[in-house]
């Protein structure tokens, strides 16, 4: 799916930097990158093809000034890119119009996760178990930074990023496409391991200490939580939300 | 089990603050808690008569000083303890000896995990899914700090974290006596879900970046995996072993 850009969204400069890493990036999402440096070794036909293709511009990268931009011990070979991670989000409109509710697809949704690595660490376990996309709110939420990018080992970048509005609304909306909606909540009442997933599915992840808004778990269909020992209290939310993708992708081996 | 005191390990000052913090670790670790400053207001008969009887010097906390310690935004209720994380952890001679393996433990090794914020997310995950203990290296290792602890979310007080000198010399200790032990690993060919865990159980945990020692693998009875989407590479070492403690706790709902 081709990404509409987000004008709104702030934007960050964020570098990424090696062959292999700009490759991927072109690859996939050739639109976040902004502008390429490239050292007169790295700048092969090859490459410059590419970039042209995508009209992205590139200027020489002189020596050392490499080291200034990612630093010391970061290995660029000669290939420094400007992306901008904002430019990952689409839009909601856009991804539900498009999505394929045959196949029972799961899809994540944060409900005010305030650090970037445990959002990034979502990404990346949404990737991993299959699932279709990840959806951020705009408000009280951590952004698509930089910290979320990399906390995400390049998973950002493969796994569809949904920019929504309101949670519940957003909820609302999905039940109407035939979405079952999980709220994880350390009180709910209905535990992770029997679940059968057989509909199309969203988990709705909760702040990090706070947990889900209460509104929020009113407004999903089920309240799910994971069993555990009660001497602990609670989980991290990116270990809760990666268990919960996990068990669901037991009974979806045809995501992975 | 009350366990031995380190005297190698460095001696890291770290607060912690709150009538309620301190007397849970009076409860589960009062050996850890070095000296206790007090407000007037703080001061009752109960918790000085529990001071005392750990042998736990308190003074009192001048006005204004508290926050010193701890920070303007910390609720430290006029209780301010100082203590030292390292001597959270017992010997594994101590350990062994007395754990009762006729229930099939689980036991978590930290293989080189560098993050202390993994460190902590994995002692609090192992809690959480009723393994018997966290075995944490001397060496190549992030040992238990402040960090460690806060990371946790309180359960390193209440999970036993176990020192041990090489990770493969303790594995084959543990084979010899009955522990089945499973390393982490992207390539293994035993994939998670199968297992049916009806032995006493070891997982090693391999470093963030590099994963599991070669060696350490080999060590292992069992090379296990996570199965997980092709699009991605692997999953955070901490989200891994959650992943891996909570299908060990869906066999052993009896240790939660």
């Amino acid at each position: 799916m081709r990404p509409e850009r987000k004008t709104k969204a702030s934007r960050e400069k964020v570098y990424i930097y090696g062959k292999h890493a700009l490759e991927e990036a072109l690859a996939s999402t050739p639109h976040i990158i902004k502008k390429v440096f490239l050292s007169r070794e790295a700048a092969d036909k090859e490459l410059k093809a590419l970039l042209e293709k995508h009209a992205i511009p590139s200027v020489p990268l002189a020596t050392n000034k490499g080291k200034e931009m990612v630093g010391r011990d970061a290995s660029h070979q000669g290939v420094i890119a400007i992306m901008d991670p904002s430019a990952l989000l689409v839009s909601f409109e856009d991804f539900i119009t498009k999505l394929d509710t045959t196949k029972n697809p799961a899809i994540a949704i944060l409900g005010e996760i305030h650090d970037p690595h445990n959002v990034g660490a979502i990404i990346r376990s949404a990737a991993a178990f299959g699932l279709s996309a990840v959806l951020i709110p705009e408000h009280h939420q951590a952004g698509v930074t930089g910290v979320v990018v990399k906390s995400s080992a390049g998973m950002a970048f493969r796994i569809p990023l949904v920019s929504i509005g309101n949670v519940n609304t957003t909820i609302k909306v999905l039940k109407e496409k035939g979405f079952w909606t999980y709220g994880l909540s350390m009180d709910g009442k209905r535990v992770l391991g029997i679940e059968k997933f057989d509909t199309p599915t969203a988990f709705v992840i909760g702040n990090e200490g706070a947990g889900i808004r209460e509104k929020t778990l009113l407004a999903c269909d089920v309240a799910i939580s994971i069993p555990m020992n009660p001497r602990t209290e609670s989980l991290n939310a990116a270990v809760s939300a990666a268990v919960v993708f996990y068990e669901w992708s037991k009974k979806h081996p045809e995501a992975l």
